[in-house]
């Protein structure tokens, strides 16, 4: 290994969970090839723990472990900081305070980046140091990179997809094998896909933070998860998916956001997508993200959205282009203004301000599924309050009845309509008495 | 428009076809919102054309043309040359030019990059200028650029794909629609996506040019395109089809690049893969590649590979990388050592010599068909040549026979085999009376 003096580059990771020991697994088992293949000597110097004398399945030399933050914050020698302990407080601090004293930052903190994030990016350009968070979306999928400087001269007009992997791994398995939501969550929490509190996956705010992040990078202006309209995977049920099916259509969870006339719209939500779709197909815990732009059409990126190793590879990506720029600025001078090559954000750049479209202006089409009175006309009694609300039906599924309870299911997709306008026709329906229950309804993409 | 003295990049465009029309078409188009975004301004100053006189969709101005390329190699103010003319020359001996002039390139030339990139890269780096060439494969899909930037600490294992959208039209037409190869091929060129000469097409020549560049960056290793086994998809019949289909395959041409323990292989050829992996279901003329790292694991690029605006989305994505340099290196000075952000090549950076693995060494499956006399005993012939070779079956079908000429086809799915025994034991059983034809053999992957 002969890398240059001036070319060493000092790392404190803060964090050794599921991704900090990724981390530090590629940083002391790969240092040498990566720095052959970099020209950069990247030494890891010291890692925050909550308890250094807790044994761990990592072999990090026990000098290097301290519980100490300002072992690392207020450390001279380290260059670059990298933060996956998680969650907002005190991750927030550390890297605010890691910035202010000029050290760069790689983050894999989707919620201290989606509700911070500008405000992070103008400290480190005031202090002329840098901030990436690829691993922050989509595990180890390359998006904020692609998306920043692959596709520059695009007007991006929509990105969506699949970013979070604990849902998508529990509606495939109610998709292919049946069976409740409960069944499901209790399935993937026992497989270690699911936290014992689940909650942020199934309500949608993890996918809510990480849309937060691709829908400001890829319009360059401010969208703040209060921005995004999120609702979960609960009330999915098992006929949602037989439905679904016999129409054509997959259930996912979508994280959705467009622009268009300087007006955004960002939402999490379960859709309904058609069958031969691509994001129709992505199964299990894999991410992927579709990218449309009015050069290059669509794109997608598909991968492992979370885990120690993909997620490893995103965070060492951030920290190798972070210290080539810092062994740049040991030549040459800190002359070079940084730029966030994660979002082509600079200093000083002004974020055009964008309107919100809230959810009720939604245009689109969807899927109302009820419980009904077995007798005649009832259907030309929701049909008329959808026509008064011009709603228009697609297409109709109605099941044998029930003999016991005397009751039908229903299905009804609908023409595109304005959310606003389904929400008050399912007040209307709901208020019939021969309705029993209107169980489900799921907007339509594609 | 507030662009700083210093950073307006004058832009030198030879060729004006269906990538250099698009690239025009943003250049003048778009070029405020592209300064407003980059700080930069990027002005088009002249276009090489064969005929400036011709009449021409796009409405450059006419005093930009010209059809004498020193007007762009020779000009001082010219700072970045974007190639597009295509074919090996006389591309290479103006990107050269360019780049010994001191000029930055971005070409989509895949021949000329697949053959003399490693140079090129060389003469770029010894006259302190970039060459890039997101655009040379997969038309605007990300692909270079996160090759190289977004998983640098990852050991590339894989690299593999459909990366010729004209031959992925006729075999997802064929597969959808039957019919011959002839009459799918006919289809195309009517439908503009084949040339009326079609040959670097559907033989895998196209193909293997990008997939030399591909692999080029996912190994950094020198790959060739003669290194480059290549097999085109005239062969395939109507009936290929429907077996695969049988058997739960879909037919593509991939382009795959393997690396392991310092060997690599690179093939194009037609492939059965599984018709639930996601490449199997990339139809049309759309393009992906799947890439795998000890990291990140497996992902997958997908969208349009080829197009005017997809293309010129690459195109000026290096562009308004190239530019930045420019504008930074105006400010402070050449002091940067240019490194290829696509390939991560720098100057003097040592490739390491790998040797490549010739087909005859491949270990894969083997879908064999072929037509027999209908008469006892000759699946026994057929499975004893096999088994000699150490060729074991998996599967076979046997169609009822053709009455009128007493023959039947069968075909035989092979556990992994050798390739070099897959080929003896075809020539062997050829010489079997009882074989009337071998008709096809495809390589299996997955």
């Amino acid at each position: 290994m002969d890398v240059e003096k001036g070319s060493n580059v000092r790392i404190g990771l803060m964090g050794l969970g599921v991704v900090g020991s990724g981390v530090a697994r590629v940083l002391l088992d790969k240092g040498e090839s990566l720095a052959r293949e970099t020209g950069i000597s990247l030494s890891l110097k010291k890692v925050l723990v909550r308890d250094p004398s807790k044994p761990r399945s990592i072999a990090v030399p026990s000098h290097m472990l301290t519980a100490d933050p300002q072992d690392i914050l207020a450390d001279p020698e380290i260059d670059v900081v990298v933060e996956v302990i998680g969650g907002e407080n005190p991750a927030l601090e550390y890297i605010a305070e890691a910035l202010s004293r000029g050290k760069c930052v790689a983050t894999a903190n989707k919620e201290v980046v989606a509700k911070h994030g500008l405000e992070l990016l103008d400290t480190a350009a005031r202090h002329g140091v840098g901030l990436m968070y690829e691993a922050s979306v989509g595990g180890g999928i390359p998006l904020l990179l692609p998306l920043g400087r692959s596709l520059p001269a695009n007007e991006i007009s929509t990105v969506y997809g699949i970013i979070n992997g604990t849902t998508n791994y529990i509606l495939t398995k109610m998709s292919a094998e049946g069976g409740s939501f409960a069944e499901a969550l209790a399935q993937a929490q026992a497989l270690g896909y699911a936290e014992a509190d689940a909650t942020n996956d199934i309500e949608g705010i993890d996918a809510a933070y990480k849309l937060a992040i691709l829908a400001t990078a890829a319009f360059h202006s401010r969208v703040s998860p209060e921005d995004i309209y999120c609702q979960g995977i609960t009330a999915l049920a098992e006929q949602d998916f037989r439905y679904a099916r016999e129409l054509d259509y997959e259930i996912k969870l979508l994280a959705i956001a467009k622009q268009s006339s300087g007006i955004i719209e960002a939402r999490v939500h379960p859709v309904l997508i058609p069958s031969d779709f691509l994001l129709a197909k992505v199964n299990g815990v894999h991410n992927a993200v579709q990218v449309e732009g009015d050069l290059v059409g669509q794109v997608l990126f598909y991968g492992e959205g979370a885990g120690s190793l993909p997620t490893s590879s995103a965070v060492l990506a951030d920290v190798i282009a972070l210290a080539e720029d810092i062994v740049t600025k040991r030549a040459i001078g800190p002359a070079v203004s940084p730029t966030n090559p994660a979002t082509g954000l600079g200093p000083g750049r002004q974020l055009p301000a964008k309107s919100i479209r809230p959810i009720s202006e939604l245009e689109t089409r969807y899927y109302l599924r009820m419980n009904i009175a077995d007798q005649p006309g009832v259907l030309a009694q929701i049909a008329k309050i959808l026509g008064d609300l011009s709603i228009s039906i697609s297409s109709v599924i109605q099941k044998e009845a029930d003999a016991a309870t005397q009751t039908a299911e229903i299905v009804i997709m609908t023409h595109p309509a304005r959310e606003h306008h389904v929400q008050q026709a399912l007040g209307r329906i709901a208020e019939l008495d021969i309705v029993k229950e209107v169980c489900n309804f799921i907007r339509v993409e594609g």
